[in-house]
């Protein structure tokens, strides 16, 4: 089996068939989300708990960064921290998802303490960080390839929250747009760098491993999300309870 | 604020406290599942993710004692490595867990590989060895005192499970037994300690903040429990899937 390595293209369809089966688009809460079938309270608890995802996606990037052995890698890796941190000019992504919660008519510094998120989410959006951290390179990049689907399931939110929602604009969506271009951008150096990177058949299989955690990562957050607003809400102790229904 | 220190025994009532509103007792999980009121599959599902907080007991353990600073701490917490690895004659904590696991019904092959054990799960005791990895001593070993509760929801539990569950026999569930004495003989330590050691308020609160992380910890392993066994049953995808109701 060991030999078994696949040709960079079945490595790059067996990595798309991983989104395919296990991405967040296809989780129940989502379905709810874009479909206009939640109520403002629970688009608040998800805005709450995304938001400490955000919060830790340039924790993550800088983690990969400090193992990255080159400056081309580095500066590469580097356009993802001015998406999410800014250039000092104009909102990073943190800030346009700050306003996204600001939007749905959270207070800020509620959400920017992340005190009422959910347990389950701290737990998930933490155990990418140690991913990047403590699994090879190739996994680590390896991991952000969920951005491969991403424009999707942008387009369908965008789409379906704009026409679900009344108390949604798309200023509220702002944080969307620029993530259209990022994403395509940084999976497409993410795929090459595996393609050309994952030189056994163990290394191909330890990357689509990645990818799979990083699904189960995002999945485990809407299962959170819906165990505790949708069914059989269940709030555990401390955490946000919507005052809005 | 900075200065309200609790007395020893104002501390120690603040940390019961904590276990009274947040332990895992009061989760519906554990009311069905002491109540009799779960099928095979479900109770399989508990014995099969539990398992993984089981098997990361030890690591949890030894990543704590290879920051303690003396012989004399690291002998007093060795004892819970004995208990959880045995000691080469008799079975220790996690084979004992193994053979509840058999005993409702699931292989030995599968618990032990992790496989199908809930992403959630995992996300949620990993963040306990981290716990225990990266903050200070006294918030690390603060971390262990829901040992103080344990000893009720075990007397509760072995009771309902025998009468709840015709597959369940004293002999499932031996695990237990010796966790009557182990676990208040740990606690005891664990809590003399923190009371000497955290000599300011901000560690007392330090302390408590770390007794809340583990009880959010076991309760989101019993809130992802539910959500994929009993209410609303979507299974993430991999994880095990019950074949017995």
């Amino acid at each position: 089996m060991t030999d078994r390595i696949l040709s960079p293209a079945q490595f790059e369809a067996a990595l798309r068939a991983i989104g395919a089966e296990r991405y967040h688009n296809l989780h129940p809460f989502h379905k709810l989300l874009h479909g206009g079938k939640l109520n403002r309270g629970q688009v608040q608890a998800w805005a709450l708990n995304r938001y400490y995802y955000q919060h830790q996606i340039p924790v993550k990037d800088a983690t990969l960064m400090a193992r990255l052995p080159t400056s081309e890698l580095r500066r590469e890796w580097r356009k993802r921290l001015v998406d999410h941190d800014g250039d000092g000019t104009g909102p990073g992504g943190m800030e346009r998802w700050v306003k996204l919660a600001e939007g749905v008519g959270l207070d800020r510094a509620y959400v920017e303490s992340t005190a009422g998120i959910l347990p389950a989410t701290r737990f998930a959006v933490d155990a990418y960080v140690a991913l990047v951290r403590d699994r090879s390179i190739v996994e680590a990049i390896g991991s952000s390839l969920t951005e491969l689907f991403s424009p999707g399931i942008i387009a369908e939110r965008v789409e379906g929250m704009l026409k679900g929602y009344p108390f949604v604009t798309m200023d509220t969506l702002a944080y969307f747009k620029p993530r259209l271009t990022q994403a395509p951008r940084d999976s497409d150096f993410a795929l090459a760098y595996v393609k050309e990177h994952a030189r056994t058949a163990e290394q191909q299989e330890a990357v689509m491993a990645a990818l799979r955690t990083k699904c189960d990562i995002l999945w485990a957050m809407l299962d959170a999300l819906y165990f505790a607003y949708v069914e059989p809400r269940l709030v555990p102790p401390g955490a946000f309870v919507p005052k809005e229904s």
